[in-house]
């Protein structure tokens, strides 16, 4: 079998790509040892390449009342139900190697009702699937559902905001073939590897 | 009744936001006559509302085989089936404005396969609709459909962005309770005013 | 383009109906300044068009708890969960009249937790959305609900019964293709215009 | 145990009855051998009886190319989708009299694609249901479906308004607890009793 | 018509059955005056056919917190909201029998919410279908729903594990085309005749 | 954070049960180097952990037209679709040793659709997720479109079958909170390991 592509669109060539772009895959490349594949099929359109992660950096870098891996829980919990295997095969490795938990990811991308987390965190990813599934029906007893585990204002502004963006990825992923690389899979498993 | 809140969160003054954002408001204003309240909303916080205007433009001014109508179309079609008030309205007057046609919009909105277009634009709402609901679930017989009436894998990847990035918009106006501008709801109606 | 016809089925001339149905038909032209498409397209079976509007004026012009605007905002709110197009622009028209409001059926028929309505309504168009979706749920509960908000059982019927009134008529304008008249879309929403 | 109530709300003593209505309910009575529940509890309100079983008549027993059996099947197959016991059990019974089959009723109201029937009558009630379920997307398929069977434009009017018409129906059945007779159980299950 | 088949499978002969299979079958022929059409047709397949009726034995007569008829209430619930024609009937016949109560399979198969059984059978119920549809989202306010109704955690498993085990049954019946045999329809809806 | 429970149910210790399910827990024991919770969990009920098994093994060991890998498939396929963590996570493991594929298992539990697996292979988990979800529209041209695939009608029965048993598989989990072995998230990821 030949290798399966990493998109149904063609990908450009590195040497080919605006510099500020390159610049960007050649950083994640330094911080992962590899390309994730959401940059390379993404590239085909620059201008949307540089608002997409954008978009996703003012999300998942800024400072928050969530930490970063309880940022990858919502993606990879919003991911699973919208069946989409490159951000729950991506984001789940993300997860593992920022909550240093080989189990958490696979657990909360299928079930997180059954994951072990704490309480604060079912009542996080309960929200953030609501946003995802059926956000029409977001109302005040849901935001004060949250206000009694804590989370302010801008926490929930980013908890839906993440379930939102990544409702956008998960469908672009969906809708070109997005491939995980293959070494996603094992990321954040094996304790010695990181 | 005192006037309702344009979204749950507080919405900074024109004269406290960052010179591009407030530059980007007037521009807005200047054209349309008013702000929409999305700009007015996601100012709140203005490294997502750059990537998200950023990725809107990247998207809906672009060169594409897609008329403008036509985007707007699958805005206004993607928003009704999330029960978003906000794009449903806002996007359903940009859609008259731009296809010149008063009816277009509330057809499209309600059940796309009952509004007076083409069979063409029929088979890109239906597809940006699975991509909005099923998006797992697309695959190689949906690009055929689409090809058979003349689009290209471009004008796909189009269709399907944009239908994805309006799952993101859609969700931030529910999760904030985004209010329509009033001016929005008669906007392209009535064929003198324009 | 051609004028889209109003119906799949032929409709009858006026000078062609029975005497009973053209003088409700020339009634409804007096009060409106036209015969609304259900008129034309329902005529081609005069028992079935007698019998549907004996009952839909034993329910929308009777004595009741609800005020006819309220009435109007059920059959939006119904139309729009079984996108009628037919129902959602008309009754969207007759709403906006009785209840002098530009804006409030574009926002309950898209989205009525969003809409400028009291909770006593919002109470009310939850029930007949249950009704309308899930009716084999409706229990005590649902009845607590609205007594809580002062409705009493004969209020209830009536809430109940419109809804499911409409689940007829939205299927019988979906199964014949029935066509909004082109006077409804504008209707109510230019406060002169009345 | 009492008797369990015949609906939520009272039901008019029989001589308190308009002269028309008890004239109607001691047809049925001399006809079934009992009063249907139905006729009981709808006298509530007579205007809506009246119209309620003006519309059912007009339906139920106009010339069709429908037999009255394949009316019945109709009914019994939306019932069972609505969850609306009323409706499956009382209708069953018509049915099982009208087919002279005991089997058929709990076979098209359990899965119709499992009952014992012709393909032309799976494909009418296929045609039944997705006006029950999912009207909003019928179109010209649909019809060309029936037609390849058989049936022509009138013939799916009956179809889809049959369909339409207990989709109020049972949501009726449904807000008011609307009890089956007894009766209506053993009916027409064994050969000797009819 | 010619007598439909009993499975799409082939079914074997009594005759060329393993002795204890055969066995079971004239036993069940010894208590019900026939044999019921599911040990015909799985005894196409030996070992399935003894595992799934040491599960079936081992839930459904074991000593438990249910009656015989609660453990066929919860059967005819989930098949009917499976859509499985076979149980509904069989084991409607089976519960009619149990519970000496002519109506109470219909009732329970069609809405168990309108059924004339007890508020602590409506909340067993309940749990059985949210077993059935959505277990993944079973917790411990279930749980706690049914203790305040008097089961204990041996019952909560009975009815768990009842609803899961006829969800294979259901699925299997539905796959093979199971054709209830003629006399369930009857079964336990005329007194003397029990 | 103390160590979860394996069930909300009381686990037996090995001692305290009956020899055949020791012997058969000793011997998985031996197999895998751990017990698999699931045995542990079912012990609670003898009877049930007997015939559960033997389903299983007469399923999952016996002669077929699907290899055990394309078995696990089925499994993990299915239990995504149920979101059953417990069934994801141990079939997942036993499908990459199977498969000798450290990616196949979280490809087809989140959305085989867009796995590495052959168009035959999708057929399968197509019909398979089928009878999972919608068993009562399983038909002729289901058996149609995997007979062109080759498979013949017993390997159609394992297919539906395997469906239908993890159906039960999954809500048994789902009620009891079966919690995977923490040795099967990384078993047969490392290509050494094994």
């Amino acid at each position: 079998m030949t290798t399966p592509a990493v998109s149904r669109y063609p990908v450009p060539k590195l040497e080919d790509l605006p510099d500020d772009i390159r610049a960007r895959m050649l950083e994640e490349q330094e911080k992962a040892g590899f390309i994730p594949n959401v940059f390379v099929a993404l590239a085909h359109r620059p201008d949307e390449f540089r608002a997409f992660f954008a978009y996703h950096d003012a999300l998942m870098l800024r400072e928050s009342g969530l930490t970063k891996a309880e940022r990858e829980m919502i993606v990879v919990a919003v991911s699973g139900g919208n069946d989409c295997m490159y951000c729950f095969v991506a984001h789940g490795a993300i997860l593992r190697v920022y909550a240093k938990n080989p189990l958490v990811a696979d657990q909360v991308g299928v079930n997180y009702r059954k994951a072990d987390i704490t309480p604060r965190q079912r009542a996080m990813l309960a929200f953030a699937l609501k946003v995802s599934e059926r956000s029409g029906e977001i109302g005040d007893d849901d935001y004060a559902a949250l206000r009694a585990h804590g989370f302010d204002d801008e926490d929930i502004w980013d908890i839906g905001n993440i379930s939102a963006f990544f409702c956008l990825s998960n469908r672009m992923a969906n809708l070109i073939n997005l491939r995980p690389n293959d070494e996603f899979y094992l990321l954040g498993r094996v304790p010695k590897q990181k």
